[in-house]
């Protein structure tokens, strides 16, 4: 019999280590990489941070949006997002389109091969959340939100939009 | 006078256009985005990533870690802690060493220089814990971790450690 070296050091250990403010920091970087992780196994044609480009796609009903528009949706810099962007066009995923009335500017747009792999994956997706959420109600789930949602206007400084900072300018 | 093309899409509005679950799916991926480009240029000499390491490091008090032990409880892959790693033991932050019992085994340690660093951002570190938690109570940042903690089990289907799988082999 061999005892394994290390201690396993449970979430409620860390709670009792130190201040939540530190465990939960720790937690999301932890959680996350997990996430991610799983995400890039997840699928077969992109990887978790190209999904989450798509996943955001989805917020622009009205009018297609510009690469910057997307980057405040994100949360990344404009050169990460291009890249992204870059590889899911290249896998004719995505496609580029000028602006009709401004043409400095190029919309993004869906391919035919988005909606088939939207279509593919929306079972199994169905099912990683069912297993993620599993045992936690709606409400812990929208207090979670909304927690995190101040945090998140705590960091920007700013009006707490997902899309970030939008307005008139003079 | 000239309008901003793309409307602001609020935390709240997300609520009312998805299920909570895909609401704080991408609400995460966005937040912890943001935070990592916060992080990236918090520190002069070290990256989010290696910030992350470094904090994980704290959690060893009976023994240093080895990479697969940092790996585990970070979430990452090996090679992937291994890239972080190499980075900080060329940057003199941190240096491997023999274990004393298995000499194939190569344990963690901070070095003096860790030490400078650490002392150097305290109180940057405490005044950005500040602003980021403002207005947020420690039972609710309780519920946060408690919560994350539980969709982190399902998603590892594991024990629910930090640091994983911790056993007796036969």
């Amino acid at each position: 019999m061999q005892y394994i070296a290390y201690m396993q050091i449970t979430n409620d250990q860390i709670l009792n280590m130190m201040p939540p403010q530190f465990g939960l920091f720790g937690l999301l970087f932890a959680f996350m990489n997990r996430l991610q992780a799983a995400g890039d196994s997840f699928y077969e044609e992109i990887t978790c941070k190209q999904w989450f480009l798509l996943a955001c796609m989805n917020l622009y009903s009205k009018e297609a949006p510009t690469a910057n528009e997307l980057a405040e949706t994100m949360g990344c810099s404009r050169q990460n997002v291009k890249e992204i962007l870059n590889a899911l066009v290249k896998k004719e995923i995505l496609v580029l389109k000028q602006d009709d009335n401004d043409k400095r500017k190029q919309r993004i747009y869906f391919t035919s091969k988005q909606k088939k792999l939207a279509k593919k994956y929306q079972n199994k997706e169905m099912d990683f959340l069912k297993l993620l959420y599993e045992g936690i109600s709606d409400d812990e789930i929208k207090n979670v939100f909304q927690i995190i949602s101040r945090m998140e206007k705590n960091l920007t400084g700013a009006t707490g939009g997902v899309t970030g900072v939008a307005g008139i300018q003079a």
